[in-house]
């Protein structure tokens, strides 16, 4: 019999894998506190349980998802970070039950060559740098023992563990209120298209609606405050409501799904396929109403550095840091001017911006106008243009100067290899 | 009678306002030369012409586009750019011919409030600093001689020009062979959804074919060299026909149209509503064959620096810079491994990607596989875990001994405003 | 006798140009008011006077000069910007005197083609935008009457203003609390050196005293809080007599001269001389204590974004605008833990930094110690480095599989041109 | 007796670590050859091996030094990076010679806490994936077994292995070409002042001579080709020797000493010092002429993208990556204007710009001249500004409108903490 190892709380799922890891670890002597955490996901808790973990769901969207939405978050161009922004309200909610209950150690049953592992375990450290981390899947005594599924499965039996014997897909998948995450088994060739029954959270384009819906949501501080949704004669303005009804609303209309080859924090490249029906409506209304009502510079300045410096932060597991706590720190004042309503036609896969507007003032009608003068001197702007043009003249002087006018010899205009 | 003021070359396009801009220069004494670009635009050019003017349309296509498509461009995350990646091709024909004619000024119809004022003079002074240019609607003699439409028909008519009496569009367009603008009339107001009957390039996805299509793009050094259209038996390899193929199977899916508020480089914002069917399609698809065969570090800089600053350099009309010389310099070496193959499907304005292959050797099955350990060591990502988290440590120690641990007082999440 | 064109609120500071500004716009039929900045340059205001514009000093000191020192700011790597942070400071006190005794117009007497003109009335617009400027240098009436001084004296003479007959120095200045500027004149050959008698708030390092002083500086939240000087037997923490104090420091030992050519605003290049005494050792001092105290990955994003845009912003004259606004909102969380105290020795121009000492705790000398292991696991960075070699290796082998093996042909290493 | 454990190539120097580490090498089985190199250290080689190394030497000034003079490269605002610098020139020999003589392994010296074990390795792996390197001082029999300085001598006596019996010096160096680093020991308390004998490679400031010393630097696309100095009658083209005569005259005149706490790449904060004389130099002097030579516009992209990014991919040793490939293939470029010559005085640890010219042409003296128009309509820039302010007013405007006039509430001028 196993010594006392220590007090554990593990991530714990229901599924397979983290079953068997709370086997293991009472094996090897840990007193083993489980921990489920309600981000959303499409599970069946019992009704204390979903009480118990409301709370968890509301900060999710608070203050996870929608700083993200403010900031246009996402990563390489096409991931919107589902899976990033759940893991530190789910790491605070285990470090703050493990204090609770004077655990010493947290689990989970993240592979080790994953992102996830190192989101949760850098979150844990940020949180409370003397938690120590028990990872099955790095321990060479549990993964060379169970080097796969069969060994799993004939260890759950063993230790009586009921395992849902649903037919194993042949993929993994990591769900919660904003989105769904498809990876590994057949979906490791990336030139194999998913089959269509993987997805999950939403309809196919080609069986959505033949009719558009027209919906509009309004933003205050970049923060959408109503959904109005006439086909349904309701309007949302709970924070998380609002979130659900997007996600409704994007299930129905096939929004949202991606299929990419992406980098991990790690350095390997992964493929994974994702459905983010209510967050892909919420960032194209949310770029747009930016189009609208945020400075020029502001927005260029916020699109350099704060969406791809925070989109970064989130997805390798960095949100516990100085650094995050820096990055976020200027995002309420680029949203100040973030106030405004847009109107959207959602059909078959297509988010389509129908119009919007703000009472913000900085579009001006007469001001834009090519039909009128509008309190503008054209004039003005050929005094700009000289002024723009003298260092470019200077420049273009000293290449006619050495024959290199127009275009310098070794100036290949980008495109050959 | 008017001395002689010196030969002019007008950027002539044959409408309304060139027509009598023409008609006023030569009033005004200058001797006018017409320069008329075919930069594949859907006009009705003359066969002598459409030979005098086939190389701007390939040079448009492989010096300027494809670069851009390379560095994965975009202007306030939303706008392809078309209209400013015409103007430098125009801008250097135009010079060309000046120098050859012996002009001493050069002329446009731009108005004296849009972007492409100041992208058209930018480029005449980078390529030729000592070309004067006549800016007619910046002339108070001219814009208050002629104050709307009304005015410059009836001097139209007064000066025998033939003006194909359209009934006047309630919107502005540039065309080309990238994309087509709708700006100012009727769509100053943001609020106001553009009429069906407004788009010209593109089915509308409601209209366009239940089935959806196959095709495949293969791409070299970042540039595409083939694409595959099974359902009409064809491969294009040409560089020009290949932007040619996927203009016309985005136009026929409903593909590429945008509508958005953008802000202008003079500091005006405007409404601008786009279509951009070939180069959507192409965007996508080169974004995806990135994510397989890009490291990670090259594209985080590229994303960050080159596409931004060269989205940002175009939009602004600083083609013949000395910074775009320096940002596109590193463009080729950025491309060196963006070999490889997409698939994509295309339905009712949507692009999929179904898959994508490269030999490149980057992506590597086994090694990304959570299902095997593919000579990678678990214990590794322990030590790489531990070093990541030294200084996050320090950083949350010093947070509990002052008192706040987890998250500082101060540290609003970003979402509030 | 002209009309009365109206109220106007003059930047007088008593020298030629100015004065004959002023009775020149009296000429136009202006009321005139002269505002007068005390910015803490040298020169002999009257008691009343300093009394009223104390406030002033003040403020430049702690809310233009500090937040610049907490953000590193430093424009080209070299120039510390002393001018532009007066701007902001003397521009908002015109626009209060302005609305006070309602002037619907300012006035300055900034030339043509400087910075100032630009920082002024940027500034006027963002604080009050329908204020009206008049700025003569730039109105043809006005230049073309005087175009040397000697028209400006003449003019003084005929209008019995009063001039102050020092030979005219081949150069201009300004001068405030923090720096003193010289350019034009015999400065504008680059080639030129400096005169020695040109420089005013500095020793010469050959004359400055040959023993070195020992000082130290105490900083709170990025922000100087005191400095010891031992040999005064002096302690100083007021925001204004701390700078004050490092100002007189920094002159004794022939500290803070810079000689550059810059680019300006408006895109002409221009040689400027300056000593900032004070700045530049508060500055060497700040960075240091950021070594200590400071993360590593905020440095990082700060360095790169907060302190080159803020730099510009200033630099440019864009302070009152909402981009300087969002840049400067993360400052205070970038400073949170800069926290200690900085020993330097002062000698002969040099500033040397002997030591700094904090209780911020991100140092750590045991983890740090090369002599011993310090809670930290060699083996940790063994897993480290494999994790980080992951994609390196996978592009060496693309490379070997291609005959590129360690460096492709067209990698130049960066040097030739 | 050990069984063959394979051939291993040893970065070398001769000192008491790698001598115990040659031997205990041997003991494990390996075949041991060791590699020594000659980047400029002030060591005692004898002549044969200095001829066999002579190349080594000329490649780190003109392949590794001059890229990052180019570049401007610095890390975290104050380090030269000279460690940094000769490790690629280094590794690339050592794996050559791995090559050659048909070793698997690669060996070295560097403790488990420091850059160097990392910027070699990463070398290493990106020159050849498929090396494998022992690491002695990760490895728990070696550093178990040699726990401190007493072990290794006690080792080395048992082996007989002659260690020159210098007194321990309080602190560890690392000494080439570009500079000497000083830490470890005394030193790891941040607040020592390093002892006046402990620099080597210049005077003290304070020692340095009384009378200033004139030199110029000539440039030529950003690299240095002549360097004359008058007090020596002599004039210097050769890549190396510029390098070595810059550094004789650094040390001559006390110049290049920094003392830091920097960030290392495991995230651990440590104190260096260093001397860098001749770079130092090299460095003032090429951001001077940068000042008169180089685009606005392209300076200020280098200076925010490739200083920043070039520089921290040489401190964490990533050389011989796809990123640092990208990253210098934009230099050239950078540097074609680079042309002109500077003067300098050197006098006690000041470097000191006393003039510079270039037949470039990007400064203009008449243009800049703020004593006559130049060629410059004075009315421009008020065309200039006004377009400037559009979006500023715009701005300003709406903060009235919602009483936020002048500077809104939240906005805390940045100082604040």
């Amino acid at each position: 019999m196993p010594a006392n190892s220590g007090r554990v709380l593990l991530a714990y799922s229901g599924g397979l894998d983290t079953s068997c890891i709370l086997a293991w670890l009472i094996e090897q002597g840990y007193e083993v506190y489980a921990f489920m955490a309600d981000v959303g996901q499409e599970e069946d808790f019992d009704a204390a349980e979903k009480k118990a973990l409301k709370d968890l769901k509301r900060e999710f969207v608070t203050e996870l998802i929608y700083p993200a939405v403010q900031a246009n978050c996402i990563y390489e161009n096409v991931y919107l970070l589902g899976t990033s922004l759940a893991r530190p309200v789910i790491a605070r909610g285990m470090i703050a039950v493990a204090e609770r209950e004077g655990c010493d150690y947290v689990s989970h049953g993240c592979t080790g060559k994953g992102n996830d592992q190192v989101r949760f375990e850098l979150a844990f450290y940020g949180l409370k740098p003397d938690i120590k981390v028990v990872a099955p899947w790095r321990i060479p005594e549990f993964y060379n023992r169970f080097p796969g599924r069969q060994a799993l499965l004939q260890y759950a039996e063993q230790k009586g563990i009921p395992v849902v014997q649903t037919a194993a897909k042949p993929w993994s998948t990591d769900e919660n209120l904003f989105h769904i995450s498809y990876e590994a088994g057949i979906l490791e060739d990336p030139n194999t298209t998913p089959p269509a029954d993987m997805w999950k959270l939403t309809t196919a384009p080609e069986n959505a609606p033949t009719e558009p819906e027209r919906i509009s949501i309004e933003f205050k501080g970049g923060l959408p405050i109503k959904v109005s949704v006439p086909e349904q004669g309701k309007e949302y303005t709970d924070g998380v409501e609002i979130f659900l009804a997007l996600n409704a609303l994007g299930r129905k209309h096939g929004i949202g799904r991606i299929d990419i080859v992406e980098n991990r924090f790690i350095g390997v490249k992964s493929r994974g396929c994702y459905e983010s029906p209510g967050a892909t409506i919420l960032r194209i209304a949310h770029v747009d109403l930016e189009g609208l009502t945020l400075d020029r510079n502001v927005r260029a300045l916020r699109d350099q550095f704060v969406t791809i410096e925070f989109s970064r932060i989130l997805y390798n597991g960095h949100f516990f840091t100085p650094e995050r706590e820096f990055i976020t720190s200027s995002i309420p004042t680029s949203q100040r001017t973030v106030n405004g309503l847009v109107r959207l036609k959602l059909y078959k896969g297509n988010v389509v911006v129908e119009g919007r507007e703000s009472s913000e003032g900085l579009y001006d009608e007469q001001q834009s106008s090519m039909d009128e003068l509008g309190g503008f001197e054209p004039t003005d702007t050929s005094g700009f243009i000289q002024i723009e043009s003298i260092r470019i003249k200077k420049w273009a002087q000293a290449n006619i100067r050495k024959g290199q006018a127009g275009v310098a010899p070794q100036d290949v205009y980008g495109s050959r290899v």
